[in-house]
């Protein structure tokens, strides 16, 4: 498993140590509530930096290959499994890598960890903060955020007071041999005034891209998102309020921040948010009916042990995109913009 | 306006009349619900074609501009709309087309839709067929869907049985100087099967990437999208099912098609959908309250008519966006697929 | 004939007039040794233009196409010109435009020098200047340069002691239906040090690919360039010099700037030079023998007036590409280099 | 050292071995004419192939660093060495790994070796090959191209009359501490009608930016190059001839195949052939004088042992760079051809 970043600026700080951390929030096992499977996932950079700097040249990073049991996945070799890609992987491509380290497994995600980590690097030189938790579980929505919470509790919920009854639930379905899914609410924190471009690639789609890019994801909406489409437009309109303590008497705020910190696909200099929707693990224990290459019905048991939950694992994949979009619209503006001419 | 399309296949039959039968779909003025201002919006070929046949060189088409009446806009010279692009606008560029026909106006839609006939011409010979209808409107959602309807009511619905009620929703809300919003729900009939790449160009990325680039939308969701996350496994999960009458035993079907065509970003050979949140029209007639240039409080009140909603009119922009992803998405399966080596 | 330039910064003033000025240096009819057609080109910028400054939005520029007197092309119909593009066109296409507008003509560069000339009006705030001259023509090198001289005669040559001997030679080759080609040297004046990727976008690489890219076009070389090969290493190579007058002391100069101002790709701030081999004008009087499109031998005579030496006008659509290039790799420096992050 | 390959199709035969065979042909200590310095270079494919063809997934190649005895390099850190790029590195970056293994290193062109291995496998499929060989040596061009003779000397020449004299040249150049270059002949045979884009992506234009981003490289010419430019144009033009064996009767064919095989950036069906300048090595063991980061004049030794001429070693780098843009180009003509609508 490895990531080839390029594009990075020179002379940014940058060591093994602080694209570990980022992996290690992704790494199953951190809890009873993710898998146990265990994977060490121990990157190393193998290129790009020199004496702790980066030199300007691409910055490969490698993480072994645990021991995967190939036995593990013999009997699926013939399998369509649901809500799996078996399937049209195998119409793509033609031949089929049953073994579970292919590219519609979770575990490409540590590559999207790792260049994550490189980008909020650069994402810290200009104090931009990224925050992601878990905003709904098994269909049920947490009121409260408390940020500080999030970190602290395996579910990455930022919620106290709703957190020892969903755990619960969740330790119920896991007994079941069944999983959930939930809401992953994201939070960038200070973000500068004017990035994204006005036609195809607004801020808002390039977000939605690169969530919908990541494996389970099924949704997004930016700010109130599809809540707006019930609304009025005299209930859906966000006032700009004045902002005397702003230097040049231009900076804008809003009531509400209801269009998500974006407007036109150019940010407005409020806080971004949205929100990403998850489906619950597909890998089940419990028995399930599908059909072989052949076309043929078959019953199913997938063996192994899987997250009951993928949201909290999801967070800092999602997190790691929101900070590659950013970088990559950071750069676009510094061509585009017309303090650059 | 005009739009110029590159890397189209030669030898395709290409007019103008069969760009302009998309761009009437989205032209104002349908409808006493749409906006009555005049724009003839006439496209005319200008390269690419010749003899009614497309040669391989990129085809612009050309629309002329209407007379805008640039007096309309003086007044909000320095005043940020809410909801607007204005401010975003002002603070990347540092300079303001205040006249309305700028890149954050609803007029640059003209150009995707004039890129999305030829995207469907192609799309044609590939028995390819999209279609749109709104799948909810002010908060209501529609349970029939009567493909035949769409096309022969101004709101572009598939549910008879729900159209006068809502109609009359409409033309009251329009009354009051307020606006509407709505979901759209797009259908892709007969895809093929491998379409979309597996990592970061998922098909559904792509298509959110799309959707989310169009003006007013504010969400997205593949398939039963927001509502998987509220589900167990064992609920979300859909089975296989076995499919006898097709012709090498493996294509593949499922109970219910919840994943919306796309499994692991990859086109299952099942019908593609998606719904996409259009907030409402942001330019109302009823009073605002808003800041200018300078930060100062002021009231606002828009001037001329505007869409009540905007929904009927999205709908052939978000056709003509999902026809220029399956495009780039065919050619790209081209070079890729394990046939064409 | 159009171009639109897109990801040009806002706030940069620009108007028809500085694009015409660049577009009548490739005008035919300028002296008796360019051909006489009319062609007006007359320009107009149709979008991304507010009051005389950039909006960001992109530019269009479009000039009305002249009447083409199609007869003139009907007797081509049918038929492969030697060393033009018709047979290769006709493969790769399967269709024909046999009207002279095609994406193979000449015509196809006015595009190019509208671009380059907004490219050039970014290069102005930079300081940077570029110039091109005839460095040799039909098979003789000019020695001395007078920049001065450049604009004041037509074959654009650099060597006002060779004008005389050499427009002769261009007239006598003129009255026997004949052409010729020569040699275009291409210097960047004050070049910002640092420019280029190191790898596969290698300054060099893509002015050889810019050049290339235009018609007639057969050979590029950097610097000493071919000259280069047939020396020694310890005659090519080119030794640093102390710079005491430069700021920080490290800033380079070599002997005789052998490797054209750039070396492992990136340019090292020195004048960048480089020469493009320009065959002969295709198109010639004299009668020829070529093959229809039935593959039989046939006589061809090429009507109409045909410039004897394309050199001249060459000059201003490499100059163009030139500054598209160097632009492009200015606007990739502000993402890279380490001042950025 | 590595490369990852994307968009390779899938069921593609591939191994460590045909990967390995290339890279052979660039490793250094093939004879007593190229340096002597231990590279073991092997070869390990670590991503992309499974039970040895392609899955359609990224191939990732990886070869080991051998030991870099940094020592090596230490007298060297704060010295510009001539007509390398040690100082628009610095000036680029504003960081500097003195140690020899950077991008401005020749082991660089390893990944392009193992990436053009894998382009090679594609074009088998299609009976394409690519040939190179020594058409010059400092400064003496051979006549005579006898093919199979290139892989049996170490000079990749083509001449075997020439061969005994040359190597001797260049084993006297060796003693003397001093370097040769040469011109390099590339050869396409049998390359598929109508490659290449008509205006910026012209197939000549695409072979002239990957040869030009080789390090070493001054200079590109298509075909007979510039030498046309010397020629009138009733000498220049190439005249089509009949050719009755072919299937549909406009297969073209001409005279001498002066332009190379492509006319207006298309290949024409005959082979492609274009020649590249390579200057001498410009680390030679004679004393030299350069500046230090200070500015400072200093007397440079390089030590280690060096080629006396590169030519042999970027014959399979050229070859492989040309196969590269084959497969580029041979997978956009599937996406715009007129047969795959």
């Amino acid at each position: 498993m490895g990531v080839v970043i390029d594009g990075c600026p020179s002379n940014l700080e940058l060591n093994n140590k602080c694209i570990q951390e980022e992996l290690n929030k992704r790494r199953p096992g951190q809890s009873n509530i993710t898998t146990e499977r265990k994977e060490s996932d121990t990157c190393e950079i193998v290129s790009g930096v020199f004496e702790g700097k980066t030199t300007g040249a691409p910055i490969a990073v490698l993480v072994a290959n645990s021991n995967m049991r190939s036995t593990d996945y013999e009997n699926l070799k013939d399998v369509f499994r649901p809500s799996h890609a078996d399937a049209s992987f195998f119409k793509k491509y033609g031949i089929r890598d049953h073994r579970g380290g292919g590219r519609s497994s979770g575990r490409e995600t540590i590559s999207r960890v790792m260049g994550g980590a490189v980008a909020s690097e650069i994402l810290k030189q200009h104090n931009i903060e990224i925050i992601g938790f878990a905003r709904a579980i098994g269909g049920e929505e947490f009121e409260n955020v408390d940020e500080k919470f999030i970190e602290k509790n395996p579910l990455r919920m930022a919620d106290e007071s709703a957190f020892e009854k969903t755990l619960k639930k969740v330790e119920s379905v896991k007994a079941d041999g069944d999983s959930l899914g939930g809401i992953v609410e994201i939070r960038i924190k200070n973000p500068p005034v004017g990035l994204g471009a006005p036609v195809f690639d607004k801020l808002e789609a390039d977000l939605a891209k690169a969530c919908l890019s990541v494996g389970s994801v099924k949704g997004f909406e930016i700010g109130e998102g599809f809540a707006l489409s019930a609304m009025k437009g005299s209930e859906a309109n966000d006032e700009f309020i004045p902002n005397p303590g702003s230097g040049d008497g231009t900076r804008v705020e809003t009531k509400r921040n209801a269009n998500g910190g974006i407007l036109g696909g150019i940010s407005t200099g409020e806080d971004i948010w949205f929100r990403v929707a998850v489906k619950p693990t597909s890998s089940i224990a419990k028995p399930q009916k599908t059909v072989n290459t052949k076309g043929e019905e078959v019953d199913l048991e997938i063996e192994g042990r899987h997250d009951p939950i993928i949201v909290p694992r999801v967070i800092p994949v999602l997190e790691s995109m929101t900070a590659l979009v950013l970088v990559d619209h950071l750069m676009m503006n510094k061509t585009i913009s017309n303090e650059k001419i």
